[in-house]
């Protein structure tokens, strides 16, 4: 890791077709993430970072080793007003990289952006209860369990998996 | 109430118009029930009541006093398979007929559809932590409080509601 450089930067819409390829990739290498009903197209994608670039309470950041995509962490946000203070966090690191700290770097800019943003003042994550690295590097950066939703994910007739719910309040 | 005859039916498709109005009216009603993001418009209504009826795991049940709507009760789901064993609930009645049972019956009716459900597992809801009699009517149907999410419904900069996340395991 010492020789190559590490950038955290905004995602821009012109590297959707890049990151939804980093996307199918990081999510078929792991058991931990279940993504029914997302669809990775590159023009949803496009027009997702058109509009974390636009609108004030989302983000898209991207981590890349020498120009390499190798983690991204999304803040998603709704515009409506009941709700425009919740930001929905979601992230994900490329297997051969964890243990390196990139999560960690992602969630470090994150809460810096969420601190100092005046609308942010919730952040919210589900995560699987078996994911015991990630859990904790939620703890790290002030998350806290909120609930547990049993059975929330249905691997066969006969295994469920239970998940977290997180949250981090801000300034609230 | 004695007088009139209170009816409990799965919704139809051609009923989508009047189920628009009456949404619209019931949710105006109320604070109780926060719900951006959500168009309630004629024809998507009248999608989402076919998918309903098509769809095994799904039912949207509307109570009728001498054929006047005065309580709808959803249950959702999706046809992915590591989520399509949940029933998202959503339940509604008419403000001048709260007290009368009408929750309890489309509950009731809602719950025995479930447990004869081959795919439904687990029922899950959400409710203003404020709402205690909601609370309690989903306690008597053996729901149970899974966590609080804190601030999950932003009334002013400085007043945000909890919201209760209960679910109810069937089967499993």
């Amino acid at each position: 890791m010492t020789e190559k450089e590490l950038l955290i930067e905004e995602a821009k819409p012109s590297e959707a077709a890049a990151i939804e390829i980093f996307l199918k990739e990081v999510i078929s290498e792991t058991d931990f993430i279940v993504m029914p009903d997302i669809d990775f197209s590159t023009s949803l994608l496009h027009d997702s970072l058109a509009c974390s670039f636009d609108r004030y309470n989302s983000i898209c950041l991207v981590a890349k080793l020498d120009n390499e995509l190798i983690g991204l962490l999304n803040v998603s946000s709704s515009d409506e007003l009941a709700v425009n203070h919740i930001g929905d966090v979601f992230i994900v690191v490329k297997k051969q990289y964890w243990g390196n700290g990139i999560g960690h770097y992602l969630f470090e800019l994150m809460c810096d952006w969420a601190e100092h943003n005046e609308m942010i003042k919730r952040l919210e994550l589900t995560v699987q209860s078996r994911n015991q690295k990630a859990i904790q590097l939620y703890k790290d950066f002030g998350f806290e369990i909120e609930g547990i939703k049993r059975a929330a994910i249905q691997i066969s007739s006969e295994c469920y998996l239970d998940v977290m719910m997180m949250s981090k309040m801000i300034g609230i």
